[in-house]
């Protein structure tokens, strides 16, 4: 009842969302360290997964809080624990992200990320690189060793072997299964547009796979990290919110720290990591208020399919999404949870 | 007496500011239209240029408030008032966007560029190509015809090439001022480092070129465009602000529409286009308020050095920088500046 009493004025405004399902924590207190973890929002459906492919999603998702979760509990910096926690999965082909991204139109993986470090703004991005290992090491990189934020392309991956970071080969990236999404992606196509006409097909994949990451550290620092393969069949150098700073990740020591995840041209159209935090540092709201008031009101409503992890500087940590399921989990002191559908 | 009375409670926030010079209008009901444009903030002093060349600048600047005025008069679109204004300036080599944009270290001109309508949103960015006359309708064409926001490099440039915008070669871009800007900074920088280090040198070019128009039309409808050729001497295909959606570039009817210019990278940092947006619908404040606190308070206090153009749903012009200079104009019916340094 007293939580009904407490959600009451949000639900009366959430009539039409498709889902409320927003896991929040309210701790009295500021709890030692907090970590939260998407591997992407979209379509994820109970039946069209195996308890196999249900049991490994959960596990990689457990294991890259558990990587996360150490560098916190040891006192380390919030930075480090995005930085460690996304490049697991940026690894793990699971997720569409670094191994297990999504082919480009031209069966090519180009990978974005972005980390911004709450203590001083300060952040790094990179936009369509083919060669660097993990993405979010470079976009740390640029963060801490170039006078810019944002690099892209043959550039950025100049500035990667300029700077040492782990190079492969770009077959590292692939994997049959994105492969495959690719080739029948592209059969629809062909046989839907007329011949020479070459319009993109629109989010044929519905899944729109992106890790993330954000964290409270033992020092009240926050910050936040995503990177992603992008949208299988994308073209022309496409970027999407992952690697714009203020709409896929955002983070500020003053109010929130935001990795996004979903349909990224909404998200970059309402700035939305850095909406969270503007909603609460001008609006005056809680972070699941201001989280829920972007995912679940206004996305729903412009039909941005997708959602966001974030955590304040008092360790409240949301999580809404307005897709069928979100991969995501989220530990603190004495609490951990990895959850994958709307309810569960 | 009353406008001190009016700007005071501002005035006492502000005594660390360089520049308190930010020419705004307060009409008592809403003008049927109003445009504002710029073409670069930096150091620009009385001192360093002849009066050939400023009365060139004011010229020039002049001639764009026209362009987009005269489409306002006559009813037309706030977003072909902006996309005519802004091809304008980049057809001119005075301004560093289209023809007369800076190089690149590799002695190359990339463009960036970003368009916003604020009736839905909508919005296109395109980030380093190097052969698209002109940038800014190639972000319109991207928000228009594809289902994207954000195209970059090569694959941007295939693109433009399937929508039939105009290309020309890279030759088309040069002007032996920025070539020699280059050279300058080259020489420089190869003096100063030591050998085999070619770290990029930091913003000797003091001058942050970038061309901007933000309108409200006489529907009402607001929108925003921006368009650089960035940084001289910027390395492994940097972006600045410029392209990114809600740091150069922001348009939302419901609030304002926002044009940046300055040092790219804490514009993205702060998202200063959705700030200014946020800070008014979210905090309450004024456009002027608003453009004023990030502008000179936040960029002062965090050593980003810039301003912007921004004009609201109620014709409210503000024009902030704490620069020494920066090329701007407004117009509405019966008003019309034209200004360049801070007091004039």
């Amino acid at each position: 009842m007293k939580l009904f009493v407490r959600f009451f004025p949000v639900l009366l405004l959430l009539p039409f969302c498709k889902n409320t399902n927003t896991e929040t924590t309210m701790p009295t207190q500021r709890p030692d360290y907090a970590i939260a973890i998407h591997g992407g929002a979209g379509t994820i459906r109970k039946s069209d997964i195996t308890p196999e492919q249900e049991a490994g999603y959960r596990a990689a998702l457990d294991t890259a809080l558990t990587i996360g979760e150490t560098i916190l509990k040891n006192g380390g910096m919030a930075l480090d624990a995005v930085t460690a926690t996304i490049a697991y999965l940026e690894d793990n082909p699971l997720f569409n992200a670094g191994r297990g991204a999504v082919f480009t139109h031209e069966g090519r993986n180009e990978h974005d990320a972005s980390i911004m470090d709450g203590r001083n703004q300060m952040a790094g991005a990179v936009g369509g690189v083919s060669i660097v290992k993990n993405p979010i090491r470079l976009a740390r990189a640029i963060m801490e060793k170039s006078p810019h934020v944002m690099l892209s392309g043959s550039g950025a991956e100049q500035f990667a072997i300029e700077n040492g970071l782990d190079t492969v080969a770009p077959s590292w990236f692939f994997t049959q299964r994105r492969w495959d999404s690719l080739q029948k992606v592209l059969e629809k196509e062909k046989a839907q547009q007329p011949r020479g006409q070459l319009k993109p097909s629109r989010f044929e994949d519905q899944k729109f796979g992106t890790v993330g990451c954000v964290v409270l550290d033992k020092n009240g620092n926050l910050a936040a990290g995503t990177s992603t393969g992008g949208m299988t069949n994308k073209r022309w150098n496409r970027l999407g919110d992952t690697p714009v700073i203020g709409a896929g990740t955002y983070a500020s020591n003053d109010g929130c720290a935001v990795s996004c995840t979903g349909h990224g041209e909404y998200f970059i159209r309402y700035a939305v990591a850095h909406d969270v935090w503007a909603r609460m540092v001008y609006g005056g709201l809680s972070l699941e208020d201001a989280a829920k008031q972007i995912v679940m009101q206004k996305l729903v409503e412009k039909g941005g399919e997708g959602g966001l992890i974030a955590v304040d500087k008092d360790g409240n940590i949301a999580m809404p999404f307005n897709s069928e399921g979100m991969y995501r989990g989220f530990a603190k002191p004495g609490e951990r949870q990895v959850l994958i559908y709307q309810t569960e």
